[in-house]
C-alpha cells in the first residue's frame, strides 16, 4: 500500500509534530520525515526516539517533499510560512498544528506558493511536557482534531490531512478558524487562564498553603506547567474571544460565591446540581 | 504487637470511612470494625470488602469500642454525635475526617461525655467517587491529614489519632480549627467552586462544547462530578472563608484578563510566569 505521504518534513519538532511522525509512522501515513528545529539536543532526541530518519537546521534543506507540518508557535507561523515559501514546490500540501487558527490561517493562507495547498488543523491533544523528548505515538487515540477550512482550501488536500488525523486515532471535525478559537476560548484557553491564575493567586497569599493542596488543585493547575512564553502568544492571538469567556465564567463564579455569601442552600444546589450535570454530559461527550 | 485500636466502629461507610478500615486493617491497627450506616446495600459492599467484620443500622448495637470514626456529611456531625453520645463508654476516643473543622468540633466537642475524648481530623485526601465500593487501602499514602486539637484535646487521644494517620501512610500537621478552614478554602473548596462553575457555564452556553474538550478541561471540572449536597453543606458550613477566597481568585482573574484585554505583553506574561514557578512549588510540596 502506497503511504499517505511519502517525504514529510516537520518544522518544529515538539510534543505535538513529534507525536503526529511516531504516530503516521506505526500507521503506515509517512515514510521518510525530516525534522526541522534549532536545538540540537533536541534534534538528536527526535532521531534516536525514530521520530525523523533525518534532521537539519535549515528550510533549504528539507528538499521535495509531499507533506510539511508546520509545529512551531503560533507567533512564529507566519513568519515561518514566509521563509518556508521559497523552497516549496508545487504539490507539496502544507498544514500546521497551532491552538489559535484564526490569524495563523489568515497569515499562512497568502505566503502559500500556487500548487502548494494549505489546510489549518489542531489536534486537541497535549500535555504540559514538551519537546520530542515528549512525544508519544498514542498521543492523538481517542481525541479530536478540528480541521479550518477556508473557501480557498483545496478539497483534496483536505481530505488527505483528514485521512492522516483519522489514521492517527483522532475524530475530525470541520469549523471556521472563527469558530474554533471561539470554542478552543471555552475549552482550553479559559482553564490555562484559570490554572496559571489560581497558582499564582495561593503563592502570592502563602506558598505552604501548597503543602496541603488536596488532588482537586493539583488537577486545576496542573496545565500552568505549561510554558509561559507559548501561553502569552496564545492568549494574545485569541484575546477577545479569551478576554470574554473569562469575563463569563468570572460572572459565573461571582453568582455562585453570592449564593454562598448569603447562605442561600437553595440557590447554591441549584448551581451545583447543573455543573454535576454539565459535567456528567462533557464525560459522555469523549469520542 | 497490640493493635493500636481494637474494636473500632465507622459511621457512616464511605470512601474515606472504607479507606481507613481497610489500611488500618492491613497496618494491623485495627481488629474488629463494626460499620454503622443507613443503606442496606452499601454495608453489604462494605462486609463483602473486608471493611467491616459486622455491620449494623443502629448506633445503640455498636457496643464497647475503643475508637468511633464519624465519617458522616459535614451538617450531619453534630446531628450524629448527639445520638451517639448516649452509647459511648469511658475511654473510647472519638474522631472524624470532616472537610470542615470549625463548626464540627464546635457542634462535637461538647457533646461527648466524661472520658470520651474527641480529635477532629482531615484527612485530605478523596475523589469524585463515594461509597464503600470506592474505598481503597491506599488512598491515604502520600497525603497529608490535618489534626484540629483544641485546648480540650486530651493529649493521649491526640497521639493515638496521630499514630493511626501516619500508620495508613499520611503525614500529620497540627492546626487551630479555624485555620484549617481558610487553608482549606484555598486549597480544595475553591476548586470545587471553580469546577462547578465552570462546568455549568459551557453548558449553560452550549453543550456541544463539551465535544471540544481537551485533558485540561477535563481535569479543571472533573470534581464537580462530587455528589451537589455534600458540597453544598461543606460550601455553606465553611461560607466566609470560602467565600473570601472567591472574591479574591476572581480578582487575580480579572487582572490576568484586562493584561489579556489590553495586549500587555509583559504584564500577561508577568503573571504567567508567577503561575508557573507556583505551579513547580506546588509540585514540591508533595509530602
Amino acid at each position: 500500500m502506497a503511504f499517505l505521504f511519502e517525504r514529510v518534513a516537520i518544522v518544529g519538532v515538539g510534543l505535538i509534530g513529534g507525536s503526529l511522525s511516531l504516530a503516521a509512522k506505526r500507521a503506515g501515513l509517512f515514510s521518510q520525515v525530516t525534522g526541522v528545529g534549532r536545538g540540537a539536543a533536541n534534534l538528536a532526541v527526535a532521531r534516536e526516539r525514530g521520530i525523523a530518519d533525518r534532521t537539519t537546521h535549515e528550510l533549504a534543506d528539507i528538499g521535495p517533499v509531499d507533506l510539511v507540518v508546520l509545529g512551531v508557535p503560533v507567533n512564529s507561523m507566519g513568519p515561518m510560512a514566509a521563509r518556508l515559501a521559497p523552497y516549496l514546490q508545487a504539490g507539496t500540501v502544507v498544514t500546521d498544528v497551532a491552538s489559535v487558527k484564526g490569524p495563523v490561517v489568515e497569515a499562512v493562507e497568502p505566503l502559500m506558493p500556487a500548487g502548494c495547498p494549505f489546510v489549518g488543523a489542531h489536534p486537541i491533544a497535549g500535555a504540559e511536557r514538551s519537546g520530542a523528548a515528549a512525544a508519544s505515538a498514542d498521543l492523538f487515540r481517542g481525541s479530536r482534531c478540528v480541521l479550518t477550512p477556508t473557501p480557498k482550501t483545496d478539497p483534496s488536500a483536505l481530505a488527505r490531512i483528514e485521512a492522516l488525523w483519522r489514521g492517527v486515532g483522532a475524530e475530525v471535525q470541520h469549523m471556521t478558524p472563527a469558530r474554533h478559537d471561539q470554542v478552543l476560548a471555552w475549552t482550553s484557553h479559559l482553564t490555562h487562564a484559570i490554572a496559571y491564575a489560581l497558582a499564582e493567586v495561593i503563592a502570592s497569599r502563602d506558598p505552604d498553603l501548597f503543602l496541603f493542596a488536596g488532588p482537586s488543585l493539583r488537577d486545576a493547575t496542573r496545565v500552568a506547567a505549561s510554558a509561559p512564553v507559548l501561553w502569552r502568544d496564545i492568549l494574545l492571538a485569541n484575546a477577545d474571544p479569551v478576554a470574554d469567556v473569562m469575563r463569563e465564567f468570572g460572572a459565573a463564579l461571582d453568582e455562585l460565591r453570592e449564593a454562598i455569601a448569603a447562605r442561600d442552600e437553595r440557590r447554591l444546589v441549584a448551581h451545583l446540581e447543573a455543573g454535576y450535570a454539565a459535567r456528567r454530559k462533557l464525560e459522555e461527550s469523549k469520542p
